[in-house]
């Protein structure tokens, strides 16, 4: 099988590195473009960016130029070099704009900005628990009048809290969820946190992020009803905080449960979890098993755990009963900016391919 | 008024460096004696110890021999110094034999170690919030045969977490509570956590603390009935986990309320909170404000925070409604080993001096 | 003694809030005036600055609004205050035009900037070194047709190791300097150094760091001859890095000696040394000792030692033989902002007033 | 070839991890035999040990059980195993005890331990260095009565700067270096340095380490002579320090060399140096590149650049010319548990046996 052409909008920062890094080497895949801002425009990849993520630059992108397109250019240039899927880790204020642009043109557009994840015809897939709501494409195609289409990437720490979740809403039934998370300092992006900020310290707020959690959970555990998604009904509330951690991301979670669950029944379902919506689909970034338990009373750890399946599967510890709360309380950790951000958003495309959308 | 002489046992370590450190220059007590293990026994303080606290270690303690005694040994050797308050930062395994054997003697023991904690004769004091339960000491002096008495100091996640529960409970009453700590390396003790564990790391476990949060805290703010202390009867869970900070313990708090608590107003009881117990004494290490409260949406954060009112202090930031779980969210953050440990063992100390009780 | 008005210009960065800290309750001097960007022009100092020093903000300055203001505006509006003495921590890029305005309208500019330092009718001042060379002012006023004057304070890393150089100098004659430093975060400034790029890491290279230590110091450590400054003789090369550690510059300092230096003579000559040429006039800022020396193995540690003497004195330790380069080697700690920066300013201008210079 | 059997003695510490990861999988080698303490023996390796390197525990060790046995035990034991080549990370004061019995047994001991590593006759081996060292073990066979032979491996710091030294030995001569380190916290072991010492803090102090690089620095380069090591005869100096960093040791090197050097021409003996005394035998663990010239001015850095080679390369930076001492100074850095230790350990027995020496 050929290749298929993919592009990355917003290649130079740390989840468009990400992005290259895990498409580099692709079996399926094969970077073509990649675009950034005006001011980096045809500078060559490899003479322009602080690559920073673990290994060297991959050598297939070290030569490419940087291309800078306004959204009504960028559709035509991209296909003049055949790119159909783009994978978007575009800054909020202006991926809108082109996204629209793209999806209107034919483009998939597989996106980790956060506008639009809460709009009922956009799919926000986390592939291993909501990958039937990829559905929504017709009914997206037909309300906006697209050719091609625009799926969503979750948010960083709901990605790896609703892949924790699934399992036990499907054995246990949610009722109430608390979340409070500990999130490395990769999900601010290269530059967006000061060291003098965090040394030393933990910053108790991150904006917006506390909201995402809580409306996008609902929505990817929720159902397809009438072409429109009907969000979950378990209340959630979350609280968010940063601390000095590179990467991965690492949450307690505290479940209400509808129905009674020994813990190591619970941590019988969360090992046996395998995903069914995607695991006959062999899609290469699909880790063997997205959820590891650990026994251990001390793990998941982020420095020693976050590189499990390549960084996509999240690891959960410490399930124990919350007597209190009525249900259970653990730790999931996962790779934010793997599972929480360009790892997913691979593993969508492979998943609409596989599935002859694209 | 002649200071008191009082002595600190477990004088090397993180917490006896902290006692020595608000010790020094106390209008009221006098440091006499250290105590510490065999090892350094007869060693001069100030020769042995690796110093650890912000600024230099005092003049007054440098050339103080440190003394071993053995438990039998212990009271016959600080009545020979008139120390009559003894703090104990003594390792758990030992700190019983020890202070059972001082309270005996006579002694006023003020202790940082848990054993003991949840007796229901043994005052577990955090003043501002229970200074009444001292009164737990006549009863405990009966039943054990003690001319002298222990008081416990809480742990230090308890500690902080009830004094920002306190006026919330007294204005809307608290059905349950959701704790989730981040907590500074310095509650591991001086050498209780390898570098190579916690860099680039955090640990979602240590040992024995969730159970404490939820017994003491329950303990703490409950009531004297008959002799005995009678739990509050809120329920509550916790998830305690270490990060990579120096000092200074942050937790988010989720508050189920049984009375409407609309967030302005519980910011104002919060304010307004005087620790009423003991607002009068004018006891020289209690702060003006037990609570600050901070109305930036990013604090407090530990490392800019921590020392608010000497480390006696606590702060409370970002309250804001749960509707999920039908009450309040926020954060709290103090120092642990001031504020969760020491400066409260002082500040117990105070109180049952300025009661005439020793 | 009335104090006098003074201003801070780049009030709001880094060294900024380290002026107003070290100026609040001073005695001397009184800030008046604080002046930022265009940006946070008129906003309200408490309400728009994000205070990272430890400690509260002061309060006399919550309330000033800053001011902002063009070079050629703001002589007249620091005279409408009565202001004779400015600080200055401006951006290197516009400190030039603001400072030569100020000069020449008679202030004295005491600036940490780097522009200028290496001009030879402007003193570089490192007080305890070289308070001799504040005679270059004269010569300045003339060459420069300046009513006022500029006074430069050294480079960080620059003004902690000729400090610790000095009393070698006079007692043994310098032949060649390797200084390697390790130097903290905030010498970058607040928001300058990503944390993504330091955390777990290290970073080999300061921008022009090396050439000013080299520079500088001998600048410094030279003879006014003839009006102006002629640089020391001896030869110095530098390799400077920034390490995870948020105040305190370590520099690991090897010195040939022209003359022989047994370490306890030489350690005797830096303890017993006082800054000859300020210490009788009492200057606030003076530290008592303006090097401590510590005889541990490990120390001076940045963490531990950098408040030394209120941050102004340098701590040196492991001062032993090294026989490869006929000479000594030893490692010497000082506070960037205070000792480096701030702290360094503040005393200049203490010495300027006490020899009647403003 | 059936892979050659071989133990690992200090199997659970920090660079028994590191021997055991780069072991597994090996081509030539294959781990039989697992020793450590009394304490955890007869364990399960995957049941006893916290494994801390990157990546997962290697299967093939889980199931194994550690064994423990007295120096005189020990031959007999790994003769049962069919062992000849044993790797040795023990303590320093155990190690010469077990290292001289299985040497005059007939084992080839591969030793990171400190003791010999400076006698005359026992090979201090960085194989791209000084691959010929390895004659040295007719000697010592013959005056020791070994039946095999001890070859040790150099200090971690000493292993990367002499690497770096050596093609500016070979082409300009070396006379003085003067060599400032940044080492990783994981050089003191598991759990030999607490976070409350390291934490937002460094150490310029760690024992012997100066007198390490110092003296086996000029027994690695110098030359055999009549059965013995004749050191090199350039002077070294050192000054060792312990920053926060996971892994990487880093060094400013500024070196006197007795020719002249430009810096380009400097650049391209290290980028061409190939290590001629072992590069046409193919050894699994050498890196195609020994050392990795970075031309930006901002590299090496520990994080980004610590696993070149798979850990067996180091990285040279910001070569640049020393006017003050007259040569070169630059930057360089190496993985200290790969490069430092257990990698080149390997590379050694696999030298070994590539000339047929076991």
């Amino acid at each position: 099988m050929a290749r298929r052409a993919v592009a990355v909008l917003g290649a130079t920062g740390l989840v468009g590195q990400r992005f290259i890094s895990l498409l580099s080497r692709h079996p399926w895949f094969e970077i073509r473009v990649l675009a950034g801002s005006e001011r980096v425009s045809k500078a060559r990849y490899g003479e322009t960016v602080n690559w920073i993520v673990e290994g060297s630059m991959p050598e297939e992108v070290r030569g490419l130029n940087i291309i800078y397109a306004r959204p009504e250019e960028l559709p035509l240039l991209l296909e003049s070099e055949n790119v159909d899927i783009v994978f978007s880790a575009l800054p909020s204020n202006i991926a809108l704009e082109y996204e629209f642009e793209l999806a209107k043109r034919g483009f998939l557009v597989v996106s980790n900005a956060s506008p639009l994840r809460l709009e009922p015809d956009i799919p926000l897939l986390n592939p291993e628990v909501n990958a039937d709501h990829l559905d929504l494409i017709e009914a997206q195609k037909g309300f906006r009048g697209f050719e091609g289409a625009i799926v969503k990437v979750p948010n960083c720490t709901t990605a790896i809290l609703t892949l924790s979740l699934k399992p036990l809403a499907d054995s246990f039934s949610l009722e109430l969820v608390v979340a409070s998370s500990m999130q490395a300092i990769s999900g601010a992006g290269l530059t967006g946190l000061p060291a003098m900020i965090i040394h030393d310290n933990l910053i108790p707020y991150i904006e917006g992020e506390e909201e995402k959690v809580e409306k996008e959970s609902r929505k990817i555990m929720g159902e397809i009803l009438g072409g429109n998604i009907k969000p979950a009904g378990f209340k959630i509330t979350a609280s968010t905080h940063r601390v000095p951690v590179l990467e991965g991301h690492t949450i307690a979670v505290f479940a209400k449960l509808k129905e009674e669950a020994p813990p190591q029944e619970a941590v019988k379902v969360i090992e046996e979890f395998r995903g069914n919506k995607i695991k006959n689909l062999n899609l290469p970034t699909a880790p063997e098993k997205p959820i590891i338990v650990r026994r251990e009373n001390d793990r998941p750890q982020p420095r020693l755990d976050r590189m499990e399946g390549n960084g996509m599967s999240i690891v959960v510890g410490r399930l124990r009963e919350d007597k209190a709360l009525g249900g259970l309380k653990y730790i999931v950790l996962g790779h934010n900016t793997i599972r929480g951000a360009a790892g997913t958003g691979i593993l969508i495309a492979e998943l609409a391919l596989a599935r002859g959308l694209v």
